[in-house]
């Protein structure tokens, strides 16, 4: 393995790995795959190797890392949090992709504050990731924009590649590729999959202006609305973040407030509507009987409440970021392609055509 | 931000954190706080830093890191996969734990192959990582414990901290730190809770012989029988992995196979129960007026389902792992302390006294 790269400037002649190939009685090959970590080895073989490693206190430097392909060796995915399946899902799909290349997947997390987020990407580039995918909803605004710029330049420089999934596009000029999935068009289907059955007073919960993923979705939701010609009741868009218990506070306030003046909710992900589906159930509302409900994301949670959903495809993101910056790195044209993935519906159980008009 | 390491051998002096600071007309000091990202700083002082670290291609040598605290700034959990809630919420702990400390959290995903845990290991070792946190479920066989050992004293070499969180330890002369959590204590009071309520025939979903927390799992759930006199039938063990999917499996082969002949069902883990409830549905039976049902994780999924389950501290798991691999590094001894956490039953609506002898 390696020793703290500082000692290499006491003047100590570095370990070779002809030194630990030599103390093993293995091939410099056997050593370099057995350190790469990406071809199987017999255990015997790697017990051999390893204890020369910790005999000598070998130290992978830049050539003997390179021999041991650890410079190009890993893909690096940066997320908020991991406890969000979606980003979860994401990170699966770059993880499948990366082992089938024979690369480590490493992910960092940031808890969605920018200096952390700054601190893994350069982290990630100390690394030689060769890829640096960033994933998710963020507030698009000129400090992101400058600061992205900043990350697809310097990544580029090291020979790495930026990579926004899931987010908007930076110009033509910037260095990054985008890997996205259609946001408006999956929740103007699922807003007209409610309208269809009838329902016209339809809560969308989740609004919170300025942040592109809620953006996207709730732009879908008024724009169904605006076709059916269903007048626009800002009063229906309950404002809060993506979590589930979120989406139990949304419609606990609103069924204190008073009457229930809905007949179908559109919560803005899976984990709000599971919230929300609590919360009525407490209130002896009942999905679908009372209250039709219709989420986004198509994650497990969807198949364990029956809820009709937006499909989103987590891993194949994941998947084609890992895939196309690999490609790039081969042909360095394109640098800033931009990809879009398509969303469907997926019908289960959670939605009933209403009965008599709405109110 | 960083050359590749490799142009160090190439006899150019290396720009230093001084340049830098002089470049950007800033101290040394905010320099140094910028790239280790962990204060804040004005978006105006990054972007001049950032535009001079560009301009500088500059190297962040042992040297410079050590300043800037990159080579302390992170820590490392390693995983089979993040879409399992039950890594995912252990991850989410060292992610807390790791932003209050100041630190960095970067995860790396195996696959479950051991070849890519060893080289998964060995990239958080070059990258410094104050501790190395493994986690979950394995084969505790001779091979495993010589993996970790070696592991252990190579991490320890560099400075760095073993710790196995939810796996058993390895021995006194090991200098791993080991974070478990009470399968067994928790599968004898579920099983007991099902007891209590008149079931005898209760299958146990999950078994996977050899698999340390499947097996610590099944030895509560027998010694639970045992204890209250209810003779053992193997033939209620059903086996397969953790995952949703093979809980649907495994119920739907039950059922095909013929009679009913279990009045309750202890999943090996939510997800088990998840998909096992879905089997059961389609099958006609309802949870708990047909079946009663426990699992064990309380994952998000478990409040969805209302199942009554067994509560894994997941996120304190994490918590304790990375507070007490930090605190190790200032005091040495006990490098191979071993902690055990609780846990406990959390009842919801998935349970019913069984009426009438069961069959």
């Amino acid at each position: 393995m390696v020793r703290r790269a500082a000692s290499d400037d006491e003047g100590r002649r570095p370990t070779t790995i002809r030194d630990v190939a030599a103390h093993a009685g293995v091939s410099v090959a056997t050593v370099s795959r057995i350190l790469s970590g990406t071809y199987p080895s017999a255990p015997a073989t790697r017990g051999k190797v390893m204890k020369a490693v910790r005999e000598l206190d070998y130290v992978a430097n830049a050539n003997a890392r390179g021999l041991a392909g650890a410079s190009s060796r890993s893909v690096a995915i940066i997320v908020n949090s991991v406890i969000s399946p979606h980003y979860a899902h994401v990170a699966q799909g770059v993880q499948t992709q990366a082992a089938l290349e024979g690369k480590l997947c490493i992910i960092g997390t940031t808890g969605g504050d920018p200096e952390r987020e700054l601190a893994t990407v350069q982290l990630m580039r100390q690394e030689h990731a060769e890829c640096v995918i960033l994933v998710g909803n963020v507030v698009a605004d000129e400090a992101y924009r400058e600061r992205m710029g900043e990350y697809a330049r310097a990544l580029a420089a090291a020979g790495s590649q930026l990579v926004l999934c899931g987010r908007p596009a930076l110009g033509p000029d910037v260095p990054a590729l985008v890997v996205e999935y259609d946001n408006t068009g999956g929740a103007y289907a699922i807003t007209s999959h409610l309208l269809s059955a009838g329902h016209r007073r339809i809560l969308f919960l989740g609004r919170r202006d300025g942040y592109t993923t809620p953006d996207a979705r709730i732009a879908g939701y008024r724009a169904a609305l605006a076709d059916h010609r269903v007048p626009h009741d800002p009063d229906l868009e309950l404002e809060g973040t993506m979590e589930r218990h979120e989406g139990y506070r949304m419609i606990r306030e609103r069924l204190a407030a008073g009457a229930r003046d809905f007949t179908a909710v559109f919560a803005g992900n899976d984990l709000l509507a599971a919230g929300a589906r609590q919360a009525l159930r407490e209130h002896g509302l009942r999905v679908p009987d009372e209250v039709s409900m219709a989420g986004f994301d198509d994650l497990p949670t969807a198949a364990d409440i029956d809820l009709t959903t937006v499909h989103v495809p987590h891993e194949e993101l994941g998947r084609t970021a890992v895939r196309l910056a690999l490609e790039r790195r081969q042909d360095r044209s394109g640098m800033n392609a931009h990809v879009m993935l398509g969303t469907h519906i997926i019908v289960r159980d959670s939605v009933r055509p209403l009965r008599g008009p709405s109110r």
